[in-house]
């Protein structure tokens, strides 16, 4: 147990949270731009494009470790009690929800990469919308969780049914794709991972969401659906 | 920013790492025997014993709340410093891993439910050889944590491949059935699900291996493969 003082002034304190904060935003605008590049990627069938998501994660793991960084840091040097303790925890635990968004854009352009070998199913339609939700969700969780806004996290958790919903009708949809030409088995699994990973990404803002409210409220919503993940 | 003195003795201190401790070894027995149950489930065509599964995961998200508690209040009471420190910000990311492991047990008997309505594709034989893996992963990953034992943590990350490769192998053997009887397909793609469940599972273990090597010997293996996850 440390039970020196902090050897730092407010004012390094403070700082090194707003670098915390910064890297925070940054990271999450990083992922946002992963997952709506990866999706531009697999619609326009760019492997150029996919592959340079694929190596700009490397960015991403770094970030991951630096923000872990600044959090241990902080509680370290600076002993950060009630509200910043919490900030900063919830922080710790965000990086790892981030850092596994961005491996999903990973795994879509993968998934890309592969369909760019075969002829197209049909043209995505919901595809691209179940991200552009999911998308939102992820910079909604993050804004929320900077400006201590529980409505926008509320919000945010609320759309993940709409995801849901999706995901399912995308399943379907493509069942009976195979079903009526087994050809089109192969394409239409690859597919059906895509809408998983972003159903995970949808998974990975909620929970995020979730821990702000408990951030700003303590009060826990966490698992009010066991299900989702 | 908290400049008072730590308020607790030392030896409330040493008692609640201890607490923690036991709640992490708790957990993470917990969430093993919830993959183990959940495979016994689906092998059985056991519909009773799935539900039993995901009613049991009310009791993983409660432990996950705790375990989180006891991280903030070691943290907000003791202000503890160097290799605690470490210990306790590990927990607290740790906790996401096992949770979410338990979601994925969760998801593996929703799957079950509905494979028990149809009639089997074939005997499970790959299916729970994957799931003795992932499950001695969860296992060893948690024991390698409690022991600062970095070796058993990189044999965690080395088994990952291979459940990797069971997957791959499952998903290659599920195409197959596909495709030469379209009317599999429903629960071909179920049977998939179910081997993705496993594979995150094995994910969320390595990544708690990667944590552990990271907190003993402050070298980070993170992100080595970006593709996991």
């Amino acid at each position: 147990m440390n039970s020196t003082q902090p050897q730092h002034t407010n004012r390094q304190y403070e700082e090194e949270l707003r670098g915390l904060r910064a890297g925070l935003i940054k990271m999450g605008g990083l992922v946002e731009s992963q997952i709506a590049e990866a999706i531009g990627a697999l619609v326009d069938r760019d492997s150029a494009h996919a592959r340079a998501v694929i190596a700009r994660d490397a960015e991403v793991n770094r970030m991951d470790i630096e923000t872990d960084q600044r959090c241990l840091n902080l509680l370290a040097l600076h002993q950060p009690a009630a509200s910043d303790l919490r900030f900063i925890t919830t922080g710790l635990k965000t990086t790892t929800d981030l850092e596994r968004i961005g491996d999903n854009a990973v795994n879509i352009c993968e998934r890309a990469l592969e369909l760019n070998e075969e002829a197209q199913l049909k043209p995505y339609i919901d595809i691209p919308r179940m991200a552009s939700i999911a998308q939102s969700m992820v910079k909604d969780s993050l804004d929320a969780f900077m400006r201590n806004d529980t409505a926008l996290a509320e919000q945010v958790i609320a759309r993940d049914d709409e995801v849901d919903q999706l995901n399912y009708q995308i399943y379907r949809e493509l069942l009976s794709f195979m079903a009526e030409d087994p050809h089109t088995i192969t394409v239409a699994t690859r597919v059906l991972f895509v809408s998983k990973y972003l159903e995970r990404i949808a998974d990975h803002a909620t929970n995020i969401a979730e821990m702000v409210v408990f951030m700003v409220d303590g009060k826990n919503i966490k698992h009010m659906d066991p299900t989702h993940g």
